[in-house]
């Protein structure tokens, strides 16, 4: 059972561990496991199990003792918590090779998430098609945002432009931003920035290798 | 000052964060920040400052009581810790949209990241440039690996073939896998998996989303 969670406000950490739950109970539900226990759930994420039931008891009670969760009802019950059972629109700007490698990821789409429009300053690729849109000049942009309720803008231009890109979105009234510029963005109080940081896995990943050389 | 870590094993939380701090601190000594205490550390990153005292510890003693931390000297000896001063040789496998968006992403080349190879199984992309490299078939993979140390493979291929590179990767010796395939990938103990899961943070920002909109 889903409990409103009353004006709490969720640590970013909490968030971010909600997503991978979401994204490993997927992976048990499509591989036919029924159900898991806390400790084994813990395993495969590199957590422990009372940090697990801590993170879900922000939003109401899962398990039961002994038994451990359903992995699918689990799965539906992050699902509904994350809001991915609502539709979202998005916008992305700065149809590169990143813009096009996200906007042909069909995983988002598959999750409610609909690329409503694409936009790029340069002239070779304004009027191409990205799938089924065609792109747009920026000069469009804010009447785009004008005329339809959009709810979040992807960032895929390079760094040295990304703040001026999110100061147009929040101008318009957008309310959430996935940045990939590497770069942080300064925006207002009530506007949602997810940056994805690529090259943090890869340094992980470095000092791995380090472990295992040394 | 780095002590060894004495063959403690690292929690990977905590190996996320250390590319976090690295991040961070870079970002700061590039605006000018001499030096930082852990709780304004800590609330650029929204963790508690004992956190970032205890995982610092693992490696040893960098802050002084009362003054914080030296911005350039943690950087740099995080970087250290990372295995950043070390150069790494890297192919790509996959030369798509995402594989040349990384292939382009100047950042780990100034980090000593150094891609030495690209592959495709794709007629149309063989023989054409990637940045100074020629994209090369797949059938070349196994005599790259063998005649030269390549430390780390980058998988972007789709998910139905990632496990398939995975195997010739690890059986060529390679013990380093950056993977962006959306796909748990199994590989034999000692290998290790950085896999980039880039939907969690969309999913984060639909979670903030939802936040507001209630």
């Amino acid at each position: 059972m889903v409990k409103k969670n009353e004006g709490k406000h969720i640590p970013q950490r909490v968030v971010s561990r909600l997503a991978m739950y979401y994204r490993v109970l997927s992976q048990l539900d499509q591989g036919g496991v029924e159900r898991i226990s806390s400790r084994e759930l813990g395993e495969m994420m590199g957590i422990t199990p009372s940090q697990i039931r801590q993170d879900l008891s922000y939003f109401g009670e899962f398990g039961q003792q002994g038994y451990g969760y359903k992995v699918s009802y689990l799965q539906q019950e992050i699902s509904k918590i994350l809001g991915l059972e609502k539709q979202h629109t998005m916008i992305l700007i700065g149809v590169g090779n990143l813009g096009r490698a996200i906007a042909s990821y069909t995983n988002f789409r598959n999750r409610g998430f609909d690329l409503v429009g694409a936009f790029d300053i340069r002239d070779e690729v304004i009027g191409k098609k990205l799938g089924e849109l065609e792109i747009k000049p920026m000069s469009e942009l804010r009447s785009l945002l004008k005329e339809n309720r959009v709810d979040i803008g992807v960032i895929t231009v390079p760094a040295t432009q990304a703040q001026q890109v999110a100061d147009i979105l929040v101008e318009e009234g957008i309310k959430g931003i996935w940045n990939f510029a590497p770069l942080k963005l300064e925006v207002p109080a009530g506007v949602i920035v997810e940056h994805v940081h690529i090259s943090d896995s890869l340094f992980a990943l470095s000092f791995r290798l380090r472990e295992i050389w040394e």
